[in-house]
């Protein structure tokens, strides 16, 4: 009998998606470049209906037609190596999917290739770590959409289920999938950042032990913060050390590493004319955590505020945390939904925004009930101009911008560092300023460069002799 | 006679270099594209030593050798067809200088493709404007350095004269000059954007007219502000509008343009792990700015802070102004000279970090009498980490730090949007703590994507499992 799916790449994220494929009833041929992989996901199998192949031939030969060879290849050269190594192999109809980080211009690049050759590209954006490309994680699909259709059963099956619907769904052409995962890890890279200040807050400013701020997080889980994230943070906080009996959160280094999908998030938003404020400060406090050494030097030699700290009502100030934490999440949000916005007005990709809300509801990262609602937003309005404006979300940060507030000018009186919870209350500012200081940046310009201005009462383009 | 120089681009900036040029006595031999951009320059000389030629071969057969030509062409494809036209005529010796805007990896591709033709090539970044162009530029010469002393003496006549020396620098290898001039943009935007945010708060927040604010910008330019984006800001807000009578700044459209080398300096720091926040957020302060329909629809639907204003004293709220648009400046010169740093280690440039601001403080965009202390601190110390911690600018910011801190908090209370007075605060807080919470975000990393942490107590890299 053929093999009804490949999988090349036997990583863990790859053997744990052979499984998943297997444990729904696909009949998977797998491979990889060296055989020790192969080896050690074939001893693991109990039964599974998996088949390893050792040449690329035997196992493209493996596969029913048109073949579906499902690449989780580390992203780059890699991927341009197992193509290329598949190409002869393969006839026309035969369809490539690529299911790793891959750049989303990559994966155009890719697609346009071997379209070429009549074979069929997807790219695949995949979120879920490990445990979800075993249980079921959020898929993200890019490329034609018949041959999307084509894989599709397979993609639905293996994805997370949400109240009975798969986490799955045609995002839109060529890179569009991938595109849409970059962002979403985008926005993860945000939401840790201000899981981060909330806690640090909790910590430094109300100096709550690590075991009180544990509850907290396990409390704002059972309402409108409840989040993978969220419950994570909590369970992270209540682990202890074996080695010396502290929590564990405390003898870990506070140096932050990346893996390039941040931030790439920032550098298309900045190279499109998007603002992604939060994201990229999330990236920026990585960086400088990275200059730990740097850190410590500094902090003997650059003060912070005189005044010493007031003393804050625990309870009261953990809503506002709350509070902050909340908008600083819708701000966040709203800034990677117009992201998508704007990129998939950029390339006429006409991305569901309401079903991408949805698709993230299970098995990614920042899965979180909060994506009902807005999910809900875009059902509403497809061509909502920013979530912020939304009747729901609208009235949310109506009542959360106090607690916002205070949380931030704390921070600032207190000389402790909130930066995304800081550029999500200016970018909730900005975007509400119908007139803004932007005249006396056009003004300058025109005065030393003769960049020219528009007029508020008249149309054209205007210069002035300024001297 | 021979000319001892060409000019390619006849442009306003092409131009103005060749007649700044022929006034310090080169004789300069100028070549258009286009036929009237030519006409046009030698309709407008008045006994100036400046040749014209109508094709690349007479124009090149002019020059004495080595052969300079100096390229004023837009950045992009137009630069090689240039250079393409330009090499049949040139032989082994001569030398290409490019003084556009061009991204600085461009300028190393040409760099070596002409290498291996044995023709010099220089990237020359130039900052002034039309103005600089003609009088005198800020000039950032990068490529070898026996090369770049053939071209020197041209270069240091031209260049803006500060107590006698010339703006004019060797920067670096390669690439290195319009490096440095990208990042002075980088660091323009940031400074204009913290302008623009005094001007808002002596506006909105304290209710001053447009000519108090001017005269508060004069005084500003008498003190340790003095720079000529402050002296512009001040001439810009006494301007009227000729039919309107108002302002003129109260007629200029708030929409933000850009022209790319700001946007190119925040993606070079996010791609190398370079914290930019201030030039980054001036940047996404531009692009908001660009939503005018959006920001005009959003004010009506979403609110600000409930409480109305207190009652600022006007004296003392203008120098707490003063002092944190000084301490943003600060910041954000930190940033831009830590990019400096930052690249030069990675490349290997050796960028002398006191002879950049020295050469800032003429010509340029950005000059500011405030480059003098930046340089001194440079020469105190070359390897200095941050700006923010040579002493100078320590005891600085420990007094400023006040004005930074209220004015930010009063913004917030206000609901008025201070991008980059709060990422410069977000910034210091940030980078004198000595212990951060990375330590959450890389727990959070090794739970969902097992991707390894470090201890404080001890060496090697760990991984828990978790759950």
């Amino acid at each position: 009998m053929l093999n009804t799916i490949g999988v090349i790449g036997l990583g863990v994220m790859g053997s744990n998606i052979a499984l998943n494929m297997a444990s729904k009833g696909e009949q998977v041929a797998v491979y990889n470049y060296t055989r020790d992989l192969t080896d050690e996901l074939v001893g693991k199998l109990n039964g599974e209906s998996i088949q390893p192949y050792f040449t690329v031939q035997d196992f493209v030969q493996s596969l029913e037609t048109p073949r579906k060879v499902f690449l989780m290849v580390t992203a780059g050269k890699p991927i341009d190596s197992v193509i290329e190594a598949l190409i002869p192999h393969l006839e026309a109809g035969d369809i490539i999917m690529d299911g790793g980080n891959s750049h989303y211009e990559d994966t155009e690049r890719r697609y346009d290739e071997l379209k070429e050759k009549g074979i069929g590209y997807l790219g695949i954006g995949i979120s879920g770590g490990e445990i979800g490309a075993l249980q079921g994680p959020s898929i993200m699909p890019g490329g034609d959409k018949d041959i999307y259709e084509k894989a599709a059963p397979i993609f639905t099956k293996i994805a997370a289920q949400v109240n009975g619907n798969p986490c799955c769904t045609y995002i839109g052409p060529k890179g569009a999938g991938h595109f849409v995962k970059m962002v979403h890890n985008g926005i993860e890279y945000a939401d840790m950042q201000l899981i981060a200040e909330a806690y640090t807050f909790l910590r430094e400013r109300l100096h709550l032990s690590v075991d009180e701020i544990a509850s907290i997080f396990e409390t704002w889980n059972q309402g409108e913060l409840k989040s993978y994230l969220i419950e994570i943070t909590a369970e992270i906080l209540r682990k202890e050390d074996e080695l010396t009996g502290l929590p564990l959160i405390d003898v870990i280094l506070d140096k932050a590493g990346q893996k390039g999908t941040g931030k790439w998030t920032s550098i298309q938003a900045i190279d499109n004319g998007i603002p992604a404020s939060i994201i990229t400060e999330s990236l920026f406090a990585r960086y400088i955590s990275a200059l730990k050494e740097e850190r410590v030097h500094a902090e003997g030699i650059l003060t912070g505020p005189a005044n010493s700290q007031n003393h804050l009502d625990k309870n009261e100030w953990i809503d506002y945390i709350r509070q902050a934490l909340y908008m600083g999440k819708v701000c966040a949000y709203a800034q990677g939904f117009t992201q998508f916005k704007m990129t998939s007005e950029l390339y006429g990709w006409n991305l569901p925004l309401k079903d991408i809300a949805l698709i993230f509801r299970g098995g990614c990262i920042i899965r979180a009930d909060f994506l009902n609602v807005i999910s809900e937003a875009y059902q509403e309005q497809a061509d909502l101009a920013n979530l912020l404006i939304s009747p729901y979300f609208a009235e949310r940060v109506q009542d959360y911008q106090m607690g916002l507030r205070k949380v931030v000018c704390e921070g600032i009186n207190a000389g402790i560092s909130f930066p995304c919870l800081s550029a999500s209350l200016s970018y909730y500012d900005s975007y509400r300023t119908g007139i803004s200081n932007a005249n006396l940046l056009q003004a300058q310009r025109d005065y030393f460069g003769a960049h020219t201005y528009e007029r508020r009462d008249l149309a054209g383009v205007f210069h002035t002799n300024w001297q």
